[in-house]
């Protein structure tokens, strides 16, 4: 495929060589993300967007910047990087996001929603400080384009007084359905042409904040694309602009097409879990709503992959998806609390650090009884650096006032979501996607937060303190292991990462400590306990946690294993301090 | 004061009696803030509109939540708490901003820009599922208005399906003058009249949102704003509303009205710093930036209290205020550092916390080199629980990474700036707002971060680690104090939080070792210490840093006293272990 797909070609093809050219970037990228998982039906859509892009614009000397990068894998292809390809999302091959590590054709990194305009306009405020001359594009979908940054960004075009092309990839789609009143615009601009015609001559919103606004929407067609944005280029010296292109999510895979939510992102392990935690919580979460008219849930443009689109559809009435604005749905959380609801707020780790001031300022200074269902947590895997949830342990740590619980398995999880119900204070209950595992006594009907449970016992030598399921699975086998060598370990399932159970604590016998997390070792659950004996001078606390590092794409597994969490690393620790 | 003031009585009152109450409730907020300090005209230009709420609407059982709470004022002596006025931002007494702790009438706590009209819309969409009939009243100032938290609040308003006032309180300014074309956009509804007609008949931005709009541009004069209150209360029950209103800040104090910039916080107590650091940060990129072009100053909205006026004044077009966006002002550094620029974002801690996944995501995992001059960090004081910053150690540390300095007095910050300009990854350097010492060795010219340096030898019992000038101050108090008990301290000024010089601290031979930081404990300096020595047995580690609380309002050294940062805790540990 290489020869085809060289971007430096395309300029020469002609419109017909152009159209196959993109059927068989299209063919390739199925193929692809049908052996390594990946986002499938965006990047379908976007293949002519790309195509015309690259046939009118000149990368890597002009920038383009992709909002999130679930549009980027045509872009992948038709730079520099075709024959690695069929790496994608797999360790050490390419990442599925724009990376400037990757390719000098990848302007700026992206991952999380929204910054594609920001720094599109830092990017050509350099170019103009510095008296250079190219052209500056982000493409943001319209679920991105929910997000509060496209309004900060907008808003400093004109003191910025810089000139970029926004492509406004319209596909209708979020990951869900994309929400809002800015949609409900964006419908309008596009389907009523001769009532927006009338208003982009009067005030057309993208006009007040300084863009010129223009429309494709027939936006998977190769040749209109191409003239619209071969007229486009001219202008963008003087003016900044806007360009609503209408793309049909999936576009040419008819089961996408028909299917654009379940084909969104598709997953290319063959392991299969034996549950996930977000159908527990769809439906943990539905039976208690039966009986409890405070509870409701919220989500920020992602219900289907946090198991609640039942709930959605059992009760309209208390389901709330604002879009991609996790900000705004944690203020909307922590102001149903003050009126006695009970809001879940359900959120993938990584996007929660986007509401970490409203963790503190809105939920935990107001001591509001909001919880949040933190999905994705730990490593999660083929996304990536930006999609790691891996920080949320430290972040929340340090949070006063907010209790933290990890279950240790689905039915813990199930338990814990019943005790919330009651819990009159700001929680977080953390898990990963996948549950492999079910462990030990579940029988508890009246789970306490804050209390811890021993697994297996001991023979007095060390303690494993382990938190959530892929850390007590790994010190089982560690435990197994060490039985070759005659030591018994205790394993601890420490389920409250704040508080701590001080009792048990306080009551341990064995000398020598180990904590086990799915986090980053800063800040995590085992800094917590290494500081709670920091004065005991009997005992040693050994942590195995995430070092301090970024974590590329990988499997779970591959990851956890590299990056300082695994059997083997605590097995030959434990044989060489007690064996 | 207290009869006038009822709120209660407001309802009977004629319009010459609600002037001078307007008038009253004025002289007190001058007397008391001359006194205590506080937020002063954006205070005095809002006494009308919130005279005519109390007139038209009925609190508590209506809500009005205040954006950020620099209006709050008057509502505090109308409501339930004129007697105790005169103990606002004084330790024990009322807070500066709402609380909902404090009466029934603070409906939502705020402090930070931008979440009221998220809470109102929360608030209110609890009262329909409910079944409640109140009002739900947001009053934001046109400085909030520019954080995209509001277009987030504003998307979903359809989708909530709920009914809310929104009150653009337009002064003008955010603490600097408000940028951005939003700002251009509201002057453009309440100047040119006849084209606003026109506009809001076609395609007004706030109808596109679900709104109606009206507007009362003579916005300190209360007979047109209970006229058009009273009028809105009407529709509110199928509408939302948002009521434009134009008001002079600093009105009625004429010192105010002619600097708005310089009486928008005014500083009570009389202790008067020998420098600031915001100071010395101004004078120093402006003089850095002669000989670099490279350097470009970034802010949200706060250029003065951050020392970069001059700055601004003498390299506009390096220099960046993208009014109330914390994130989008992160990321606009962070691409302005792919194109080889030197971006220096200085902000607040606490606004800070806004930041921090743009800090991960975009600054720290593309390894750019922005500098972040992170001022006001550690307890703040009189702003209370919304403003100390004394989270950024932690929530700073746990990044991969990043680099976090903390000088020991301002010429060490001018020698890390110096140095900064030639460091090549991201950077924090963290400051209080004000300095009151200096010590020890400054005249070193080639600056390194990660070097921690001895401020005071010791005889080998007791080391010190202190982080920042306060840190530094107190530890020199404890051992004077400890002179006396024949105790003799080694003072190490730990300038680097972020890598440790671990050179320094392999290499320490006394047993016990006390940190000293003006942040949390959880996550913070302390534990990063605590695990460093965690395997050596022979070490104790001892933390002083902030308990695991909210720090409410008061001053800097009451604060740090009482929350577990002072010299006599420190000194009577030493003796306890060594005496």
């Amino acid at each position: 495929m290489t020869n085809i797909l060289n971007g430096k070609d395309i300029k020469k093809m002609s419109l017909t060589e152009l159209n196959a050219l993109c059927e068989s970037l299209r063919s390739e990228i199925i193929n692809t993300v049908m052996n390594n998982g990946g986002h499938l039906s965006s990047n379908l859509g976007a293949i002519e967007l790309t195509v015309a892009l690259y046939y009118v614009f000149d990368f890597p000397t002009d920038k383009l910047i992709f909002d999130v990068g679930h549009q980027c894998y045509a872009h992948k292809l038709l730079s520099d990087r075709p024959a690695e390809f069929s790496t994608i999302r797999k360790k050490g091959g390419l990442s599925g996001f724009p990376k400037r590590d990757e390719s000098e054709y990848d302007a700026y990194d992206t991952g999380h929603a929204g910054t594609s305009i920001s720094a599109a306009l830092g990017i050509a405020k350099a170019r103009d400080i510095k008296g250079e001359n190219f052209n500056v594009i982000s493409i943001i979908g319209d679920g991105s384009f929910n997000n509060g940054l496209v309004y900060e960004a907008f808003n400093s075009l004109r003191p910025l007084n810089t000139n970029i092309l926004v492509i406004l990839n319209d596909n209708g789609m979020s990951i869900s359905p994309t929400v809002g009143s800015m949609h409900e615009y964006l419908e309008h601009l596009s389907k009523d042409d001769k009532h927006r015609q009338k208003v982009e001559k009067h005030a057309n919103i993208f006009e007040r904040f300084g863009f010129l606004y223009d429309g494709v929407y027939d936006g998977n067609n190769l040749e209109v694309l191409i003239e619209k944005l071969t007229e486009i280029k001219e202008k963008l010296k003087n003016n900044s602009i806007i360009l609503h292109v209408l793309t049909k999510k999936g576009k040419g895979y008819a089961f996408c097409e028909e299917n654009p939510e379940k084909t969104h992102g598709v997953s290319g392990g063959s392991a299969s879990p034996c549950a996930t935690y977000s159908k527990v919580l769809g439906n943990t979460l539905c039976n208690l709503a039966k009986e409890d008219k405070r509870i409701v849930a919220v989500t920020a443009a992602m219900t289907p992959s946090l198991g609640l689109s039942e709930f959605f559809k059992n009760y309209p009435e208390r389901s709330i998806d604002v879009g991609i604005c996790e900000e705004h749905a944690t203020i909307l959380c922590a102001a149903l609390a003050t009126q006695g609801l009970k809001p879940y707020y359900a959120v993938y780790s990584t996007f929660l650090q986007r509401s970490f001031d409203e963790i503190i300022i809105d939920i935990c200074s107001q001591h509001l009884p909001v919880t949040i269902c933190l999905d994705r947590a730990g490593i999660s895997g083929e996304d990536g650096e930006t999609h790691q949830g891996v920080f949320d342990l430290s972040f929340l740590r340090l949070i006063p006032g907010l209790t933290i619980a990890v279950p240790k398995d689905v039915l813990e999880f199930e338990n814990m979501l019943k005790a919330s119900v009651n819990f009159n204070a700001p929680l977080v209950i953390r898990y990963p996607k996948e549950s492999l595992s079910v462990f030990g006594d579940n029988t508890c009907d009246n789970f306490k937060f804050g209390k811890w449970e021993i697994i297996k016992g001991g023979d007095g030598e060390v303690a494993i303190l382990a938190c959530g399921e892929r850390a007590i699975r790994l010190s089982l086998k560690v435990s197994s292991k060490l039985e070759n060598f005659g030591v018994n370990v205790k394993i601890i399932n420490a389920r409250s990462v704040k508080p701590f159970d001080e009792e048990m604590l306080s009551a341990l016998s064995e000398k020598l400590i180990i904590t086990v997390e799915d986090n980053q070792l800063i800040g995590g659950f085992g800094d917590g306990i290494c500081r709670y004996y920091s004065e005991q001078k009997d005992k040693i606390v050994k942590s195995f946690a995430y070092r301090d590092e970024f974590i590329e794409h990988g499997t779970v597994e591959e990851l956890m294993g590299e990056y300082g969490v695994n059997a083997d690393e605590i097995a030959d620790y434990i044989i060489k301090k007690c064996g």
